[in-house]
């Protein structure tokens, strides 16, 4: 298809950092522009030196690191009005930042220019002019947001088509069409871009919000009618409901429109990039993110589950291996027997889809979920499930005896946790205590030390996630809930859950599993079929 | 604008329930499809009773239940091939639903015809035709889904539009082209769309999933290009990454595009009815939802939030109160003098811009957002802290002492847990115990059953949703965890969080926030200014 030339602008950032529960700090900014350089983005808009000394003091940084496929852009506005452009401040701290490429925005809605700025329409237009052949005459590499075009342009078109001309005299090396509010209707951006296209052209950009749910749709449809420069963040973050999702829109340009906007191979590095830069921003990525999240290629109807096995093009728009993601089959009271067969047979190739087996799987599933438990997102606990229930399971300790003390003395505001534990390891009998963070982390460091004595590995082991879900909150702190932990040995990741009306013991009932399915990997490993 | 009548069709319960973490209730189902009548959409698709014995259960109670706006529709497939009629169970189990309205999906991909259900694509055309004639001699509304629609015309677009014909020619009353996958664009829905309205017209609909992130545009440019019914689910949810979100089409038609969709004062109950639905789902309403999300309308960035002060229309695509959402400024280190300020004057109106105390209040907000403290929907926290900061406190009570004990006994599975508290209310030193469902809850249950001797209004105070979050989860369970509490005394409901090494300590810090919060609250509502 097109061999038109996108380029993809990442905000994570400068405007992804608006998202309401985000904020970088500089090492996090560092990795996130290393992630993006990696992933090969064109431009990484990293911040406002401006108006945060944090985002001076990461330029600053970023001289020392050398990017190989992205240019970097710093943020700032047109000069203020009647004001001489050498005494800018904001400008000042433009060139400060030392950036090859920088973006400024200019107001493009009459209504902003008089009711927010407080100047005339025509020093708006000069604000644009100055400052960009200012920033022009220092050989910067020139982006010119148009803030509010869409709106300005409903409200005036006339005067916002002008702002975008005056931009490009002036030298602005792409023009940026901001749909800021991030309520415009897909038919409203292909009609206005289109017009844009024919009447101003050169490089046009697109930059969305996501307020009325089409940033994605509005981005797509603009490069379908001649934009070439995307705004968006990777994972989507950013002010109110979020900027154009970039991690949908860069594989829907490559694998359904036809452009290279990134490298092919890395194409399969979208997955790991889209966790990574959540879980440097401190977030769940979402599992319904489209080509990334955890569900985006999870099964759970019967029907559509023995389709996929017939041809996963039935239920799947694109395999996920292109994407780095994987399928999955969610066991659930609607997943059906299919799933239940093919977890088990994971375990126990000879069962088949008749024998009893699935059926005393099937049903001790149910009454777990009964209980509370979700088994989706937890294949740690669903595996030792199948292999307690099947009857082929050997335990590898007994936790006889426990106890937890937490104590906040009468003259200190310190808060000490203790836990005593008493297992038996093959016969042997072993008792330890602990301090520890809160009761939880008391009991998890006496179990790893009563264990470790027979099980060294479990050195390995460590937390990665620990999640705590509230099921019937009208209970209060004695609600019923579920706690899901993940585990991690540096190679492989497992994920286990608890449910419980106490938090410690429901924890302690996912940290119990997550143990075993750590030695139970092991001895696999070792001698490849243990029972 | 146009009056042309469009039909909102919710399939929550049904599609919407293959969503991951999605499990109804026969309760759920219930209280899901009275919230959906009371806003008023056209149809409620609740189940398929032919796959499902508890969904047949489900249409037998809701005959004991009256509608006021929406009919019921129970869902299911066309006949199976070469087999007759009156033989199909799963035909019987519809007819056996008893629904006015009955929802059958037939396949328009040849493909799907030919490798999944491995019959002819004659026999394909009967089974529509069979089955649509079928339910019609039995008086149902028949709406016919297209499976694979769009896949369909792509790969062979007279067979496509023929499953249409035919399923007119039946009797359907309408035809909903489905996005089966969620693969496609929103041009190709535009193109393709305009090709169904003139070569098959009547009432067409459409049915969109969200892989690429486009369900909401495709479902708005449909109906853009003549289509009249709109099938999703209201929050979104549902296989893979989900449903056309009817929580964002509803109001973008209704105003956006004009035409009432649902009764004009029910957009108000828009934010609620999400928030219910998402509740009974057990699942968290996304911050990020377009016009229902909690930070839809929320304000970090100082100058968008200066902005808005000036004009609300600055960064707002409509007003928050329209669809009974609110506007929020977050506190934050990027969020600037004017939120803290405005936070400040909300207690003490007479303090100003330039006062010292905002100085000390924001010196001490970064203090603790360095420990890992966030402020961001903990209002009741901020509000506590900016008391205590600008020293007007006065404490209701001293937690002198406490001690937590956990235990497993040696022989019994059971976990008890007791908590022992000390503290001082008015010179008077009150100590109680209490068992509980763990730590937490045993704290909780003794600093009340404490402070309640003094302060009866705390017995209707109760704790609505209970959030840990892990800081820094390399640290295994010693990480940092930030506690989130929501409380509520039936009236009012407030936030409040804690950061700690241990769990248990940071839902007391919660804990004694909420109930400091609402002592404030009690004796401002008695004594106006209580400072």
């Amino acid at each position: 298809m097109s061999n038109r030339c996108i380029e993809i602008f990442d905000s994570t950032l400068r405007d992804g950092a608006q998202g309401e529960d985000i904020s970088f700090s500089l090492e996090d900014k560092i990795k996130v522009a290393i992630a993006l350089d990696k992933i090969g983005v064109s431009y990484i808009e990293a911040g406002n030196p401006g108006s945060n000394p944090k985002d001076m003091e990461f330029f600053k940084k970023m001289k020392e690191i050398e990017l190989k496929n992205s240019k970097l852009v710093a943020f700032g506005s047109t000069r203020k009005a009647n004001i001489n452009i050498e005494e800018d401040n904001n400008i000042k701290s433009l060139l400060k930042a030392e950036t090859d490429v920088v973006a400024i925005f200019g107001k493009a809605w009459d209504f902003q220019v008089l009711k927010i700025l407080s100047t005339t329409l025509e020093e708006n237009l000069n604000m644009i002019r100055d400052s960009i052949e200012y920033l022009k005459s220092d050989n910067k590499e020139v982006i010119f947001d148009s803030e509010h075009f869409f709106d300005g342009y409903k409200a005036n078109p006339e005067y916002a088509i002008k702002t975008l001309l005056v931009a490009k005299e002036a030298g602005a090396d792409v023009v940026v069409l901001c749909d800021t509010n991030g309520g415009t209707l897909t038919s409203e951006i292909e009609n206005i871009v289109k017009v844009v296209v024919t009447t101003v052209g050169g490089r046009i950009g697109i930059h969305c919000h996501n307020d009325i749910g089409m940033a994605v749709s509005n981005s797509i449809i603009a490069v379908e009618n001649g934009v070439c420069h995307i705004q968006g963040t990777f994972i989507g973050v950013g002010e109110r409901c979020g900027n154009a999702n970039l991690s949908a829109i860069i594989p829907t340009l490559q694998l359904k429109l036809g452009y290279e906007v990134i490298l092919e191979e890395n194409i399969l590095e979208l997955t790991k990039t889209a966790k990574y830069i959540s879980e440097i921003s401190n977030i769940k990525l979402l599992d319904n993110m489209p080509y990334v999240g955890a569900s985006a290629f999870a099964h759970k109807g019967g029907m559509h589950i023995d389709a996929i096995f017939k041809n996963p093009g039935s239920y799947e728009h694109i395999s996920p291996e292109i994407v780095g993601n994987d399928r999955r089959f969610l066991v659930s009271e609607v997943s059906g027997k299919s799933t239940i067969v093919k977890e088990i047979q994971k375990i126990f190739p000879s069962i088949t889809r008749e024998s009893k087996e699935v059926e005393k799987v099937t049903n001790r599933l149910k009454e777990l979920e009964y209980e509370g438990y979700k088994f989706e997102g937890a294949e740690g606990t669903v595996e030792l499930l199948i292999r307690k229930t099947i009857g082929k399971y050997k335990p590898f300790f007994e936790l006889k005896h426990f106890k937890t003390i937490g104590e906040k003395s009468w003259n200190t505001k310190e808060f000490t946790s203790t836990a005593l534990i008493n297992v038996i390891v093959e016969g042997k009998n072993k008792m330890t205590a602990a301090e520890g963070e809160g009761p939880v982390n008391a009991l998890d460091k006496a179990l790893r030390e009563a264990l470790e004595a027979f099980y060294p590995q479990l050195k390995e082991v460590r937390l990665v996630d620990y999640k705590v879900r509230v099921l019937d909150s009208e209970s209060a702190t004695g609600a019923k809930v579920r706690v899901l932990i993940e585990s991690t040995d540096g190679i492989e990741n497992w994920s286990t859950v608890g449910v419980s009306r106490d938090v410690v013991q429901a924890s302690l009932i996912a940290l119990v599993d997550s143990i075993e399915y750590k030695l139970i990997k092991d001895i696999e490993k070792k001698l490849k079929t243990y029972f």
